[in-house]
């Protein structure tokens, strides 16, 4: 069956953390530690339904389903990503927790119910859509990194009409948007709680942050959690990292 | 010389990474590693005129003296922990280069030339008036510990005023107040542009932040800086703390 569900140039890469297995491509999507960290930060609720915005080839909402009774709605606006997260759904028999929408997450309310999600997980597009990252990229890649097909300030408002009062929305980005991100959040009535800055190795700036931010919340109280570095000076993981790889 | 410098319940610390001798009282006013981080947070101007705001102990200043030739200015309201820095600057023969002035910071202009300060160096009030942190501490610590005299919108008012354009306010503050850090700086025309968080052991929240705005600065291009670690888990000094209080 595993074979069926591949097509040409896929693999399916498993995360030992969770023995979730994730169908990847490189020439097309393929998540990287961004996805995993994002799928760990947040207090996953119990039950309810939690959504995962941009969630590319699934595998935020899918590492995020082996913590949770809860339903998980996956959104991707791009239909070959949209595809492998569906063959994904399926290769970890998960049909019954993980539905997969592909459409623009404008339409969001389409699917759930106004004010009704717990916690909305998103790993967005990095880059307005003026800068430029690495050249040669697919369109694939394009779109999931530049603000194209969506922007933070849709990702906000789209939390703003679906979240709960009191839901969250964990996010993952970049230092350099972070005053813009906060200004974004509390626009919409998102206060941040909880950010942790990652750090490539010790000595070096951050160059990615989770954001937490609770809808309705008040702004005193934030927290600043512990840093996270990825990586030792000889280049290897920490071991804080090789644990959410490799936990045994 | 030394002996009559000195009142009652003071003692001389000595900074060895510089060489500047501190008159502390730790029933009236000690500076702590907040000072020693703050010193050397930001670059520092090679001339030019430095403030050192809510200075009590004039510890941040004196420090920073070594590494300038910059006239620096200490900014006091408490008479007593004036006084303290006065014989300080004394003790550390700098009367030529560093000036005190026991005055509410709000008078300021009085002082400097509007637009004329390079650098703004800030350890202020971490405490709402509302907030209570410790009970049964002096007057002293109370006024320099919690917003009573000044708070933070004044302050970044005052450096608003006095900073030249592309001048700097390099600050020490608490991060649950990150936010309201962020605004007040903003409305005031500085773009915060270095931040570094200060967390007292490896694994835990950050207790400390570090952060720098430019007058007139864009607000793109914001770093977050490497993380500060001061405790390993031995309860003993990092070696990066270290270094600053013993380099040899």
């Amino acid at each position: 069956m595993t074979q069926n569900l591949l097509q040409a140039g896929e693999r399916i890469d498993q995360l030992y953390s969770n023995d979730v297995k994730i169908i990847q491509n490189k020439e097309v999507f393929s998540y990287s530690i961004d996805s995993v960290l994002l799928s760990r930060f947040p207090q996953i609720p119990s039950k309810g339904l939690i959504v995962d915005l941009c969630s590319g080839n699934g595998a935020v909402g899918l590492f995020v389903s082996k913590k949770t009774k809860a339903s998980i709605l996956e959104v991707e606006i791009q239909a070959r990503l949209a595809n492998m997260a569906q063959r994904s759904i399926l290769l970890n028999n998960l049909q019954d927790q993980v539905k997969m929408v592909c459409d623009d997450l404008k339409n969001l309310l389409n699917y759930v119910p106004r004010s009704g999600v717990d916690l909305m997980l998103c790993n967005p597009p990095y880059f307005k859509s003026s800068q430029s990252s690495k050249k040669n990229i697919s369109e694939y890649y394009l779109l999931a990194r530049h603000e194209i097909t969506t922007n933070l300030q849709e990702i906000c408002q789209v939390a703003r009409h679906t979240l709960k009062s009191n839901g969250r929305l964990a996010m993952v980005h970049r230092p350099d948007r972070f005053i813009e991100i906060l200004d974004c959040l509390r626009a919409n009535g998102l206060a941040p709680k909880r950010i942790q800055f990652v750090y490539p190795k010790m000595g070096k700036d951050a160059n990615m942050l989770l954001i937490e931010a609770i809808k309705d919340g008040s702004i005193d109280g934030m927290k600043i959690l512990p840093p996270l570095v990825v990586h030792k000076d000889n280049g290897d993981y920490t071991d804080t990292i090789k644990k959410l790889y490799f936990p045994h």
